[in-house]
């Protein structure tokens, strides 16, 4: 065996997420990308802004020496200080530039943030559905997922995951806007867990951090607004990357940010940056963090990914499709009319439709359409949609 | 406390070379940065070639669409078609894209590899003295390091190595040319290591896996030639950078690459690219990958540090000291005078020159200079590195 078992094992229940891209290459290849129907990945269609694409050449350009260099693991100190001052303009908390650790995208942050907090078996409550990566990011530094369902519209279901706690427990992980629902929690909601962290961290004796996961938080719609999580909790991280909002998740880069009142807070952050640094990711790329200092308040054209939303809605609801309209990020998760996901996706793909089954997400019943695709591709696979769903009725 | 207890304890007894390079802020601040002499960290100073400058332009100009995407985890297809184009060049072996991995510099692929081979207690053999990140990166996937000193002149103890073997053994990680040695290893070296590990392969009914860390393959002085460890060995795993030769470190751009031939290729290939994606890497910097493929052939002006060695080496023979002439990399590893290196290490801070203790390295009573600085920092060194070693003579 040359690889290891557990990595064995861990592949061949791998992400249903690459599964489905694998099967949507054959298919291309065999009926022609035009007739394939590819709703499975969250990798955007958009295009970075072209403000985005402007400053890469334009920090490609400068020569100034030492900017390919190594500089602190933490980052470049400009970058953070920019960081920081964006956040400062939507968060109660001031931020300094010390608060922020710039990462190798969220994917790289949320494995720096585990890899720092965590000792053998903590355990960390993650609301499902959920992005199923996650189980792989805390295993890879011996934590363990404390999975808990939501309400069935999404919402934090407190009570459980206050049943949920126990003394091994580290972190409640939350991801908003949501992948794979759309959910964004309220700001009563985030109040809510707060307080009943702050309980659970009482009796406990040690503080339950809160990380929340937010690369969709500037893909929103209908005007709605994704509520601080730093305003809502003391012991809260945030990680996010530049991934989805401006188009670059080949790109690789992203950033932590911790509460400036977290208590520790130079042990925790110091703990952080060293495993930035000893997990081989050392430092965020150079070249990126030069370039998203200028992007802070960019992205795509968010209005395109509104209209798929309606017309994908729109469709779905015709058709007889049960699902929670998505209130941010590109996804929806339409309840499937048979309980076996994995049969009702592997019928749409009959159709030339690729989804994933929501049981490759902790949400069995249900099925993923990413619909970070061009408009005509929703448009063209609706009637394939109603077919399917007329089978099932 | 915030962190685990693990990685509190890590950071405590954490990388004597971050503590110089910040002993080295503190000094510079103090001292005015043009009398501190930093030799602490190998962070090269040479700006990366015209041509690397150039290229990152032209490919942040380049606006075909899909650019800045996810792309498959283990890179552009034609970024690893070039690197095994390239491999191809000086290894006997006949490489092919599937044979290669980008990754995240070679500490991003050091993590990749170990976290795909390594069973819990699994130990790998490493001669020391060595770059002592390796300890972290194999306790990061519960491997156990078997460190094995080298021969006084820095060649590998083959005899300690063979005894160093135990049914637990999974890889001997090497590193040519070698930090902080300087050392390449020879070919008959490696084929007598070759013949030392099949024979242990064999008895165990396992591949014991060679894997060579070569980022500075390219950094090599008196036309010395670095021999292929593909060449000597089958079980052949290589990671490498383009940090060092193009001067890229901050930028995160490296490569895996297995021998053509290696035992269960498919499955080893396949699980390291999953572990890149599930550590959270997921992929290469993009931007880098297009750029690179364009610049395997580049270096920077090799013959700036061979000039700076041949400074250096002169200078310390004639202030008494005894070491090995590097035959590559950028890094000098003389003994220390006294047995204490650290005591060493301290007295020659006091002349505002800053090294490491080769303790830091496994390697105690030597230290480490990395000479990739200006000449004339070296020049207006060596006096103090005189005035030390009289005291001590």
């Amino acid at each position: 065996m040359p690889i290891s078992e557990k990595i064995r094992a861990s592949m061949e229940r791998s992400s249903w997420i690459r599964k489905m891209f694998e099967e949507g290459i054959e298919r291309k290849a065999k009926f022609g990308p035009e007739n394939v129907f590819d709703f499975s990945l969250g990798n955007p269609d958009l295009e970075p802004p072209s403000k985005a694409l402007d400053v890469l050449v334009e920090v490609a350009k400068d020569t100034t020496p030492g900017q390919h260099a190594y500089m602190p693991n933490a980052g470049f100190s400009e970058t953070r200080q920019a960081v920081a001052d964006y956040l400062n303009t939507f968060n109660g908390s001031r931020f300094s530039s010390g608060d922020v650790i710039m990462t190798v995208g969220a994917g790289g942050g949320l494995n720096v943030i585990f890899k720092a907090i965590l000792n053998p078996q903590d355990e960390v409550i993650i609301p499902s559905p959920y992005f199923v990566e996650y189980n792989s990011y805390l295993d890879n530094h011996q934590g363990v997922p404390k999975v808990v369902a939501c309400h069935a519209d999404f919402s934090l279901n407190l009570e459980a995951i206050s049943e949920a706690v126990s003394e091994k427990t580290r972190a409640v992980l939350i991801n908003s806007p949501h992948n794979p629902t759309g959910r964004v929690y309220r700001k009563e909601e985030l109040a809510e867990l707060s307080k009943l962290l702050d309980h659970h961290s009482a009796k406990l004796g040690k503080p339950i951090y809160l990380v929340s996961d937010e690369p969709y938080r500037k893909i929103i719609y209908d005007g709605i607004v994704v509520p601080s999580v730093f305003d809502a909790y003391r012991e809260s991280i945030v990680v996010t990357s530049f991934s989805k909002d401006l188009s670059l998740p080949g790109e690789r880069i992203g950033y932590i940010a911790v509460n400036p009142e977290i208590a520790d807070k130079t042990l925790l952050v110091g703990g952080m940056v060293f495993c930035n640094r000893i997990l081989g990711f050392v430092n965020a790329p150079a070249l990126m963090q030069r370039a998203i200092r200028h992007l802070l308040e960019e992205s795509v054209d968010i209005s395109i990914y509104q209209r798929r939303r309606d017309i994908f809605c729109e469709g779905l609801e015709a058709a007889g499709y049960e699902f929670q309209k998505p209130e941010g990020a590109f996804y929806l998760f339409p309840r499937s009319p048979v309980a076996d996901d994995a049969e009702f996706v592997r019928a749409l793909q009959e159709e030339n439709i690729l989804t994933v089954p929501g049981t490759g997400f902790g949400g069995p019943g249900h099925f993923r359409i990413a619909y970070c695709v061009e408009d005509k591709v929703i448009e063209k696979a609706l009637p394939g949609f109603k077919r399917v769903m007329d089978k099932y009725r």
